[in-house]
Formats: C-alpha cells, sequence, structure tokens
C-alpha cells in the first residue's frame, strides 16, 4: 500500500476529525480530500469543508454528482420535505439519501484510482447508526472488497469513527490538537449553521451531547 | 422476491438481448429500464435504446450522468483519445470506463428501490472479457452483496450473458425470437453506426465473428 490518501469531507464533525486523523496518519503532503455537491439543502458546508482545508493546506476538490438528487427524494435534498424532528419508529429518518455512501465512496474510488491514492478515509460510524444501512462496518467491508474488483486496484477503507461514540470524536479532535476546529469551523446542523449550530434539530442535539459528555469525561 | 425488473440498457446487442430475456422471465408488464448519458462518444446508442423500448413497449428512462466523464479520461468519453484499433497487450484497452458497471449498477440499484423493484438485469459477460475487471462474475457477485447491505434491501443481479460466447448470444437472441431485431436495431460500433456497423472496429470484429460462428452453428 502507498502513503497516498483521499478523505471524504463534508466539512461536518465527523470527516473534519477524519481530515486531521489522516494528516496524523499519513503526513499531510500525502493526504488531499474531495467533497460532493449533490444539491443538499445546505451547499455551506462545502464552504466550511473548503475552508478547514485552506487553513489546513489540504487540496479540496468539490465533485457536482446531482444524479443523487435525481435519483431519491428526501429531506436533505428537497427543500418541499420538512426534516423529521424526531427519529420515527422502525424506520430510517426522512434525511436518508438512499445509496448516499455506496455513491460517494465509489466517486471517491475512481477519483483515487485515477490519482494514485490506495487509501480512502470516511467518518462513517455504526455508533450513532440511526437506521443509515450505509454506515454499517459491514457494508464498509463489503464495498472495500467490491470495489477492489470493479478496478482491479488495492484500496484500503479507513473508519477511524466506526467504533466511537461522540464523546470519543470529540475526545479524538482534542488529542489531534483540533477541538477548537471542529467545534467552529464545522456544519453538522440540519438548519445549516455552523458551529454550535440551531440547537434544537437532531445532529445538534447528538452533537452537543457528545461534546457535553466528553467535557464531562475530561474533567 | 417480486417479479419486478429493470434491464441496464445501452442500446447495443449485450444489452438488448438481455430487455427480451427479461421480458421472457418476468413478463413485459414487469420489465422497465433504465441508460446512462455519461457525455458517451456516441449518444446515438440511447436512441436506439429508446427506439428498441418504444417498439416493445417498454419504459425506458435515460439518467444524466456526466460525472462518469469528470471522473476519468477514456476513449469513449473524450473525443479527442482516438479509441485503440489494437488491444495493447497487458493492459486494458483505452475504452476502459474506470468504474463504470459499479456506477452503473449502484444507479439502477437506487432507482430500482424506489420502485419497488427487486430484480436487476445487466449484459455484462466475462466470455469475452478485454481486461475490463468490471464485468467480472465475481464482481458482480460480490456488487449484489454490497447493494443489499447498503441498501437493506433483497436485489437480485442476473448476468443471463455471463458465461455466453458472442454465437451464443446470437443464439439466446434467435430463440427470443428477437435476432432481427437484435442484428438491425443496436449499436456496438465503436464509430457510432447502428446494425452492421463500420465493420472494423474491435467491437464490430468481435459482433461480426460471433453472427458468422451462430450462422455456422445453426447450419
Amino acid at each position: 500500500m502507498n502513503k497516498k490518501a483521499l478523505v471524504v469531507l463534508s466539512g461536518g464533525q465527523d470527516s473534519t476529525t477524519c481530515l486531521f486523523w489522516a494528516i496524523d496518519r499519513f503526513g499531510k503532503e500525502n493526504v488531499s480530500a474531495v467533497g460532493f455537491d449533490y444539491g443538499q439543502r445546505h451547499i455551506k458546508e462545502l464552504e466550511c469543508a473548503s475552508g478547514i482545508c485552506k487553513d489546513a493546506g489540504i487540496e479540496y476538490t468539490v465533485i457536482n454528482t446531482p444524479i443523487i438528487n435525481e435519483l431519491s427524494a428526501n429531506a436533505l435534498t428537497r427543500a418541499e420535505i420538512k426534516v423529521d424532528t424526531q427519529k420515527p419508529e422502525g424506520t430510517p429518518p426522512n434525511t436518508l439519501v438512499e445509496g448516499r455512501n455506496l455513491l460517494f465512496l465509489s466517486y471517491a474510488a475512481i477519483w483515487a484510482k485515477t490519482h494514485d491514492i490506495q487509501n480512502l478515509v470516511t467518518g462513517v460510524c455504526e455508533t450513532d447508526f440511526s437506521g443509515y444501512p450505509d454506515c454499517r462496518d459491514i457494508f464498509v467491508k463489503s464495498l472495500n472488497v467490491t470495489l477492489n474488483l470493479a478496478m482491479d486496484y488495492d484500496f484500503c477503507i479507513h473508519t477511524p469513527l466506526m467504533w466511537l461514540t461522540k464523546a470519543q470524536t470529540w475526545e479524538l479532535a482534542d488529542k489531534l490538537g483540533v477541538i477548537d476546529i471542529v467545534y467552529n469551523k464545522t456544519l453538522t446542523c440540519y438548519n445549516g449553521i455552523a458551529g454550535e449550530g440551531c440547537g434544537s434539530c437532531p445532529a445538534c442535539n447528538l452533537r452537543r451531547r457528545g461534546y457535553e459528555e466528553y467535557v464531562k469525561m475530561k474533567n
């Protein structure tokens, strides 16, 4: 395996933490990042990602993929669908973009191979798994095999957050010396507000609870 | 498994034969088809596909996916790259579109799930395998598992041509009663000429040799 790594970077807490994990693991000179513009509700997350990369001296490429919005309707890509404030029982929340990580990681892999990059880094996480099947470890492992067969190439998909709680993800950012960047510069909020966010959507609640838990752990 | 089936239809010999295989297997009322406009050299193949579906009374949807052209450069999508007339030794021909079947089948699966379709039909074929890793049976089987995990859904990918020679594919079209349609209405030629084609590119040679072999077998 070579040392070159490509991070799938959305500009949220998780993928940003992964960016700095990759810089620590592979060396800044070996890391680059890609993001995807798929008509998501808040294009501002790509601006966050771009600013974070600029500050860190990392090359960031945004790939346009409106097809994701064409293929399935959901609350993150269609302004007319309201985000669920409570997770529905027994079904994924209506923020599910069917096959999103499947496509993101496939695009990233094609891009990576054409740039001689073998390591792919993604912030998917099973621990806060809220009904998104393509965030599970078994899916990522299966996709790794499929991508290697599809392109006759040895990719290694890294998922540094797979088994971490949100509190442990904050801890990782702190150990990497970037907790201030993650706290202030990333966008996780479904209502498109960077840093602390709107404070009331499910993503903000998850993020704040994790942060408070980490602060408690630390003290 | 339900009986609904989605055929990935490019308008070439192989996928057109698969369309009629699917109609025979699942019943016309259960079959629909998708094609992809990825900036390929000969958009005429989608017109062939559309005409064939219209005549057969099958719904055909074209999905735009310019991202495939953005992600990797090759002779089928870039007019400035000349198609190899001879297959190079040890490497795939420069008509390889990296990850193409990976993406086509992933898009088809997302589309299928949103339309309650469980069966996917593709004309990929290992027998005339010319260096395209994502035409191999092991890739398709691995992708089937990955897609099922990605969307928590039971897809079944059918590859009726996987182990057939080109002559046997003509034989299948004949058995299905559609050899005239396949002979006259499909486009396989790299130079964009439907039916018998230009007669000199690798795709035309392969197609003609297969047809001649089938005619010999039959007589």
